[in-house]
């Protein structure tokens, strides 16, 4: 197909997809002439992927393009995980941490208690894992808000959490036949995941806040009041 | 104090503070002469909170303005949980669509099984709770990409999880007395908690992975199997 066809075909215009083409997020078109180029279903599925990542995932460019150049690689099967995940690093503020050294001379106290974590967990992984740094400078930070009472209280629920996640997460890639299909559902997976956990817990969160503090009684109209949703 | 020892105490650039003060993300100081203005703990504590907004939850300087006004406004109890979560849009790509009214004339597939997993779960939340939109968005992102079994096998775990991670947030906030600190818990335990689910879920992840697909025997050094991190 023409671009035009890509285009009402993904529902993303021209100059969107001639951007994507610049910034490597898509792949060359097979050139049928100086002006024109033939695109196929490969490139209608990365152009979807694409927009996941960018619009939903909430990546940046630049992140996006490292998970589409992990696609394109030849991956062992025990590296996909790892691979998709270093090229995504969530929250975006935390990207610039990559390019810090994965020991300091000083472990922080929340780097400490992650690592403790993954021992009592029985976590056992790449010492270059992204979510080590991340979960650690959280806990950093809470810290230093004078909020370490939360994580306290909570972090060993978030790991049992982050277990079960896992655990759907796995089951869900076990169950792709297909190699280059499971590389793809990783990616996705990884970035879409998160934006998934980050909406139920909202919901989650909110359910459980009227089950723990009742609101009081309504004097006016009823439709404040939550409901089924 | 002044501004430069505001600036050491929190170890931030004088200009970055001129700009969180004309971007209503730090409250005036007293006014002591034209060109001076006394500053307290309370902005130190501010800063603190305004920069894990934004370095470590990844927050929009929009985003970010909209939870400090939730923090300043005076709010009964039951509704500190709502206000905090409207106030930040995850991932902030998703933040365009608080513009788009709540009840779309179609229900997309990923809303009614978003509906149907509250209503299995006893889930009671507020219409216009963030969490609806977000995980149906995120639902139907996956069916376009094809990757529909990916949620069909996954859903429930994180279901399960998300309800993990709100028991324990909730218990948090619980065993807080004071009713503004309280607010600040829910603010950051919002953002940051996020930041914190996906690291360990990046953790969780690689360690699943190792149980579940073995790598074969290293031919190389050792150095590249994983450990207890």
């Amino acid at each position: 197909m023409r671009m035009s066809e890509l285009s009402s075909t993904t529902d993303t215009p021209v100059p969107t997809l001639k951007f994507y083409l610049r910034e490597h997020l898509l792949h060359a078109g097979e050139r049928t002439s100086p002006n024109q180029a033939q695109y196929d279903d490969g490139h209608v599925e990365r152009v979807r992927l694409v927009r996941a990542l960018l619009e939903v995932g909430g990546l940046s460019v630049a992140q996006a393009a490292r998970v589409v150049a992990a696609l394109d690689s030849e991956l062992p099967l025990s590296s996909v995980f790892g691979v998709a995940q270093r090229a995504v690093s969530i929250p975006a503020a935390i990207a610039g941490d990559d390019t810090t050294p994965d020991a300091p001379a000083r472990p922080s106290a929340g780097r400490a208690r992650i690592d403790a974590l993954c021992e009592s967990r029985g976590w056992r992984v790449y010492p270059n894992n992204p979510g080590l740094p991340l979960a650690a400078r959280v806990l950093d930070t809470y810290a230093e808000l004078g909020l370490q009472h939360i994580t306290d209280t909570a972090l060993e629920g978030y790991a049992e959490a982050a277990d079960l996640v896992a655990a759907a997460d796995l089951a869900a890639v076990g169950a792709v036949a297909e190699p280059t299909e499971m590389t793809r559902t990783v990616a996705a997976g990884t970035v879409l995941g998160d934006a998934l956990l980050a909406g139920l817990r909202r919901i989650a969160q909110e359910a459980e806040s009227f089950r723990r503090f009742p609101a009081p009684p309504s004097t006016t109209t009823t439709t404040t009041d939550p409901e089924d949703c």
